[in-house]
């Protein structure tokens, strides 16, 4: 099992030498999810060594510019490098149209399946459901229509303790409702109790992503009690009218939604370049919330981690 | 006066951590012409200490992501900055689609004055004309629809001595009569001859810039005696055939046509990631044409100074 974040990128607006527009790569049990996708991800991608051609799934939040302009881009360095396996989509329609006005343009036809998956305007749906993740939109208030996105973990079933079996003799046939936390009864009559031969599974995992809006507390029951939140905080608290006017949040405003959703841990980003010193938003987040943590390119959050080490 | 050619990024196809996508900036005494524009083109200006609000004309090859995908965070970037004055934007037209797509996806209405001047299938033309330089596209043999630019200074006028213009009294009002080269008569009667007061001017630099094309003898009479040629070498003389089937040009087909048109100086560019050792695509090139150069990243070639020191 695994679940890993990898902040690709964490500025707004305007990219310069040191700053990469948003992005981040989420990785549930080696399955790689984009979350965004600013100019430039794909080398931001080889740049940390993760292969771009594992990921399937790409969640674009809004279409401004600085979270999809780098998409045509990766799906162009996936079709030239020889992919084949589907890659799915989920943002609103109008990309649709962008990413076909530039294949046309180029007279390009993919060597792949790409799925475009839409995302409703005023509707909280299903994106994405396996048998372990499943990812929802969620409605932010932004300049334009804007979703942030929910990855929860289905809960696991229970772990067999694999020198039991042998132990009682039950066969591989019992298993899945042993896995399910019911006792179960052998053909010779004998009850096993679930107790005895299972253990808890792992914890699932959640992750919500909530970039771009302004201060939206409609979204607080919906990532109740997430292990981590990542908010944008584009502005200082002095700045909450100009973060209103542009569609944005402030430090302090992530922070009382941290609070009032219960979050674990919230991450902020998207500073605003106004800002050289970026621990004046930390601290000002930090006065209502704790656990915040500022992302920075490049940093690798290992959920499993955070809970052994008892640091969320 | 000035004329400098700054290499933005040379490579082809997709972009790694120290490889970036076709463009190249055009100084023409202080007048600014960015010739196609790859992904993360505006921050390698930023790189390279450009400001891209002095841009004014942006020329567009074709419409394959590495000589264009740039282009809509460009033009977005110098909106954001409140940018006021005029674009101007060359370039094939399914391209203003491509850029009406994504502005209108983000709701965006730009601050200043886009024009689109549409480059011709099947013609070649004068793109853009003023009192000092004129640009014509020139039509390539690439998979898709693709320029070459000529970037030509007209030629200059004849300079005044200063110091002549006291001595012989000479009124101001004669002056553009001196510039075209002609004797003048003063009032007094006395005739002046044109070569007593004026002095050579500079002599008008040219510029070629073809890439993506296969070998294409039509175009040597079109960049006949040009300063500098930049034409793709994508792929090494023993890949010929790879190349005729992509679209592209081998180190030698780059040098023939340099040699063909008598130019004085070919730099090549727009690398194939198969090769490790460029120095191996300059050797072959050089068998051919002795003067190549190899386009490298954050290159300035000043053509003045070629001229100074007579390396060319």
């Amino acid at each position: 099992m695994s679940y890993k974040l990898t902040i690709l990128g964490c500025d707004s607006a305007i990219p310069t030498v040191n700053k990469q527009q948003t992005a981040q790569l989420l990785n549930v049990n080696e399955r790689f999810f984009l979350i965004d996708c600013g100019e430039n991800t794909q080398v931001q991608l080889r740049k940390y060594q993760l292969s771009f051609q594992r990921i399937n799934h790409i969640f674009i939040s809004h279409l401004h510019g600085d979270h999809y302009f780098g998409l045509i881009g990766l799906i162009t360095s996936m079709h030239l490098l020889g992919r084949k396996k589907e890659l799915h989509i989920y943002a609103h329609i109008e990309l649709k149209e962008v990413i076909n006005v530039q294949l046309s343009a180029s007279n390009t036809s993919l060597n792949f399946p790409l799925f475009f998956h839409e995302i409703p305007l005023d509707e909280e749906i299903i994106l994405f459901k396996d048998d372990t993740l499943e990812v929802r939109n969620i409605i932010l208030d932004h300049t334009i229509v804007c979703s942030g996105f929910i990855f929860k973990e289905i809960k696991h079933k229970r772990k067999i303790k694999k020198e039991k079996l042998e132990k009682f003799e039950i066969p591989f046939d019992k298993i899945p409702e042993l896995r399910k936390g019911r006792d179960i009864k052998l053909d010779n009559g004998k009850v096993i109790f679930n107790s005895d031969v299972t253990k808890d599974p792992t914890a699932p995992f959640s992750y919500a992503y909530c970039t771009d809006t302004r201060f939206c507390s409609d979204i607080v029951k919906k990532i109740k009690n997430v292990d981590v939140l990542y908010h944008e905080a584009t502005f200082s608290d002095k700045d909450f009218k100009i973060a209103n006017k542009t569609g944005h949040s402030t430090t302090k405003e992530a922070a009382k939604i941290a609070k009032k959703a219960h979050v674990k841990r919230l991450i902020i980003g998207h500073y605003s370049k106004r800002y050289s010193n970026l621990n004046e938003l930390l601290m000002e987040s930090k006065e209502i919330f704790e656990n915040t943590f500022l992302a920075k390119e490049g940093d690798i959050l290992d959920f499993e981690t955070l809970y052994k080490s008892n640091n969320i």
